[in-house]
């Protein structure tokens, strides 16, 4: 048990300092100080275990709504985009993306993931529809796509922090809030 | 001459059908059909080889903007999300900002081409704000990441195609059209 710890410990931190590509059985033993062959008994596929390194990472945003909505929203999106400026949730969110694309357990994770988040913010955004706080026709998976896609790519891809102004810009393009 | 090209193409399409992880000296000689002493004498690293790759890879949009903006930018964006749908194109984007969090010469391809597109969208959005077709405060690169966010997000993270209503809701976030 204590060895397995020590391997996903070990995968998790040169995952974040080299990129995936050093999420290898030799880099890891040794990162680990582990023997080869005790990494393979737990993981035979480097794959496997760079999946597992990604499971344990949680999602702790978007949970138990407040009302009004609005404030609590905000809140959450601030969280979400400080985390995301951190140099290890990006390379933690773009392997993930990326390797779903040639493995397919992987993509199931993926999906799970997004899954979840498109979830907990039905839960949040059906009900301040339905009080009338926000009015719109726009599907909940798109209202998704429209308040985390311009987070996602102003930190991840053009490495610019999101400014508290910014942020209210996005939430009122969800439609109106009264 | 011949040979580079061969071992470009090689590594092109083995980045697409298997990932980053693949393109290394020995299978990119394997599938040019030369030896593997050729592709080190060209390119010592096997990341340069994987940038060289990525810099042949066009940016055809928002070139040549319209008077007026909104039908040109419809078709672009509809254009854009089309090719990301594609998974050539979501493994070069992803393989491009995970690999630039790395390597200084790929994150600098990345802020270039992420500043081309903000110059070609600056040069489309502000002169439809000077005459009058687009009002808004928001800052010119916080207009293309509300463009761009939720397109990419949809696509090459959440796998669902962009549909027209949602290209018209995605662009009415960026102010008022007249």
């Amino acid at each position: 048990v204590r060895s397995r710890a020590a391997i996903l410990d070990a995968a998790r931190s040169l995952l974040v300092r080299e990129g995936p590509g050093a999420v290898t059985h030799q880099r890891v033993a040794q990162e680990a100080g582990v023997g080869r062959a005790t990494v393979y008994r737990h993981w035979p596929s480097a794959d496997k275990l760079l999946l597992e390194v990604m499971e344990g990472a949680d999602l702790p945003f978007f949970k138990n709504p407040e009302t009004p909505l609005r404030p609590w929203l905000r809140r959450e999106l601030r969280a979400l985009a400080d985390e995301l400026a951190a140099p290890a949730a990006a390379a933690f969110s773009l392997t993930l993306m990326l390797s779903a694309l040639w493995d397919s357990d992987i993509a199931a994770r993926r999906d799970q993931s997004l899954a979840t988040i498109v979830s907990r913010l039905d839960a949040a955004l059906t009900p301040a529809m339905t009080r009338g706080e926000l009015h719109t026709t726009t599907p909940v998976p798109e209202l998704v796509s429209l308040l985390l896609g311009p987070i996602v790519y102003h930190t991840a891809m053009q490495a610019t922090p999101v400014s508290d102004p910014y942020l209210d810009r996005i939430i009122n393009t969800l439609g109106t809030w009264t």
